[in-house]
């Protein structure tokens, strides 16, 4: 079963197919700050950047002592981080957790380690799984839907999705993760973003045949720049997914800092409540000057207008960097503003932009 | 041409044959103090960690701003540290550089990308190139010379040798790499240990076909935990090398600590000095005990004596850790001190254990 939230215009996902790429020199991911300011002249300090999905508001860094650093990051180093996330995200006991310098790291190899040839993304979603699977050989069709996808080797999803916020029943994909697992078929459920929604997480009943759950740090901790991620998965699989990155995959302050913040139950609790006001701040912002919420996330919002590429470009002017899609020039991406005064100046953006482009 | 140091004996080459493993407990790598914590029963913070070649002199981490933690690392990052690195370890234009997280990332993925059935690795040397290649199903030979596996698909040498100090010449090295070039085969040269020893880098014959450098950012800065490893290469290996491992390989902390440390030549300077200084006062205090240097780098020292591994245990039960090797039971390795505290207690810990394996 599919969970559609009440603002989801299943319109919106057939623009991907029927629109053409109007703007190629749209960025194919968000926060890359040093393009804008090539593109734009105004100066790195000078952006709001929400570009991306990252939560603003970090989990402080602190200290590390001087071995963290120093040292290779050693085995009673990673044993911590790795419990840490299995506590933290509620890891089922039987499954096995691997650490990896990003999410990203491990969308590079795991089409390195699974053989497949037919791969369906249920799209639109994150380039980057597509790519992956596309650059080790495979076919990857984009299908809308996962019983689209059913007959694939390898079925990707990412829940709740990126950019539109789309939602999928846990029970339900680990349901046909079993299925899938009798034909010797995977499912890989990103959960990227899960953090803010965290009785949407398989994490509970990873280890189960066929499922490979992806969950980042760096998103919701606020921290992209340290480089953490982790696959939930069989033991077989994730022995080879270990031994495939080798040793000593995650730098040492990633990993003192993951053991951290993934067991600050408080600083999470908190965080969570905090995101979820202000993504009730930025919708009311976005309705007012007349856009739709698509979806998203409480942190990234999905937006709708007529002219979004234009008003994509009349925020960067004025030194607000959101995310704009080639292929849907309909859509803008929101990440959430950091506070009040961040808010505000999206607030005075925006409703120029809007208005310049409207003419007005 | 292969530069024998005169202090280098052909006869511990032929050990790693003969030999049989005798100790299986022995570590596969140094710097694992958590396996010695438990083992030993000495707590963390008591250990003299001599088990790697890394600086115990550290490049100075500084402070970040927090975007850099917070952030993506972003295109204007990685074209720092890999500016830094060109002009640092002074490679040629022509050469593509490839930055990863730690050479070992390199060291895992060059097999995925270069199709080779029959590689040969100059041994003794670091297990990793041998055991990822192996990973990858090719048919991995150990030779003693690099003429011996002239032959071979793939050759990788390790200049300066680790851990036993064998030097080869560069030219040499790069002809041999435009002969088997012209066979389409690859040498690949890791200069893990070669900032010690700059007049051995093939850095500014880095782009010649046929040749992968490989650098290490970690050791000789001292900062092997922040994760940071350089391979310099013909630029379509590098594309692909890049393109395997993603967006965001590196962490923003270990890219702005690169670009600092790799442009600061006083520091490089002063401490190849430094090195050189402590290099010769270990040397001193192994002569007087009654041992003998085979071979090393200024990063690491290895040494032969007849109760070897007697005096590695004698050695750890004093809580300085050092490096033996199960195939090589008349082995020690030892890394350098960082100051004359740390080599007076290793200077009264060697006597001691000497003493006692000699009976004394």
């Amino acid at each position: 079963m599919i969970i559609v939230p009440p603002y989801w215009f299943l319109e919106a996902l057939g623009e991907v197919v029927t629109y053409e790429v109007v703007d190629s020199s749209l960025p194919v991911h968000g926060g890359d700050i040093a393009a804008a300011v090539k593109r734009y002249g105004i100066p790195h300090e000078q952006w709001l950047d929400l570009s991306t999905g990252i939560n603003p508001c970090a989990y402080p860094v602190g200290t590390f002592t001087p071995d963290v650093w120093q040292a290779l990051p050693d085995k009673s180093l990673e044993i911590d981080v790795l419990d840490a996330a299995r506590s933290g995200y509620g890891v089922a006991d039987g499954a096995r957790i691997v650490a990896a310098p990003g999410t990203q790291a491990l969308i590079q190899w795991l089409p390195r380690l699974i053989s497949a040839q037919d791969v369906a993304v249920v799209s639109p979603t994150y380039s980057e799984h597509a790519g992956s699977w596309t650059a080790c050989g495979a076919t990857v069709r984009e299908v809308s839907s996962l019983s689209e996808g059913d007959d694939a080797e390898v079925l990707i999803v990412v829940n709740p999705n990126n950019p539109n916020g789309r939602m999928y029943e846990p029970l339900d994909l680990l349901r046909r993760a079993e299925g899938r697992a009798r034909q010797g078929r995977w499912i890989i459920v990103d959960e990227a973003f899960c953090d803010v929604t965290p009785e949407l997480s398989l994490a509970r009943k990873a280890g189960a045949p066929g499922l490979i759950v992806l969950r980042s740090f760096g998103k919701f901790f606020g921290l992209a720049g340290a480089r953490l991620g982790f696959a939930l998965c069989p033991q077989e699989l994730g022995d080879r997914l270990s031994a495939a990155m080798g040793p000593w995959a995650v730098s040492g302050p990633a990993a003192v800092l993951g053991a951290r913040a993934l067991r600050d139950a408080d600083w999470i609790e908190a965080t969570r409540q905090s995101l979820a006001d202000m993504t009730r701040s930025v919708d009311a912002l976005i309705h007012d000057v007349g856009m739709t919420v698509l979806g998203g996330t409480n942190l990234f919002r999905l937006t709708h207008f007529e002219q979004a590429v234009p008003v994509y470009h009349a925020l960067a002017k004025r030194g607000v960097l959101t995310r704009a899609y080639a292929a849907c020039p309909q859509w803008i991406r929101f990440g959430l503003p950091a506070d009040q005064d961040a808010f505000h100046r999206l607030d005075v953006a925006l409703r120029a932009a809007v208005a310049e482009v409207n003419g007005a």
